[in-house]
């Protein structure tokens, strides 16, 4: 299975766990994938497409309004990877 | 206005402007927004909240599964905000 698609299966179980159940350590388990993705330098705004597919596997009938509200919002993060990418360089340079 | 209402305000102008149209403009502006924020220090989580807020204005019936997915995404952003500062902190250092 490629690695886009084992990150979004990995985030639709703990998504799913969160939704239905709402307990503290789904939210726990969130901090942990974000962790975990930035080790395998995951930008930001791939968290979002992630977020999306899993969202989309999740509700197939998701409204399209939300769809395209989320498409906006991984615009937005685009430039917050930039600048993670950044620090990701200058934290390599300094060892 | 609180700060955070304005962000709110302005995020949401926009965004329901790309929902309207999906124009390329909508989301250059998007684009816009991020940088500008970057410069406020808006942390990308604070984004995340931002979009939840401006999206519960449009849509005051937002589905709770939908809600409650955008919290556990927020909860994610929150291990990027924490780097995000880190790399500010060193951005400073290095003048």
């Amino acid at each position: 299975m490629e690695p886009f698609r084992l990150e979004v299966d990995s985030y639709r179980k703990l998504l799913d766990k969160y939704i239905t159940t709402e307990d503290e350590n789904s939210l726990y388990q969130a901090e942990q994938f974000s962790k975990i993705s930035m080790q395998k330098n995951i930008l930001p705004e791939e968290i979002i497409h992630i977020h999306i597919q899993a969202l989309k596997d999740l509700y197939p009938d998701l409204p399209c309004e939300i769809d395209k509200s989320l498409n906006f919002l991984l615009e937005t993060m685009i430039s917050y990877g930039l600048a993670h990418q950044e620090f990701q360089t200058l934290r390599e340079k300094q060892g």
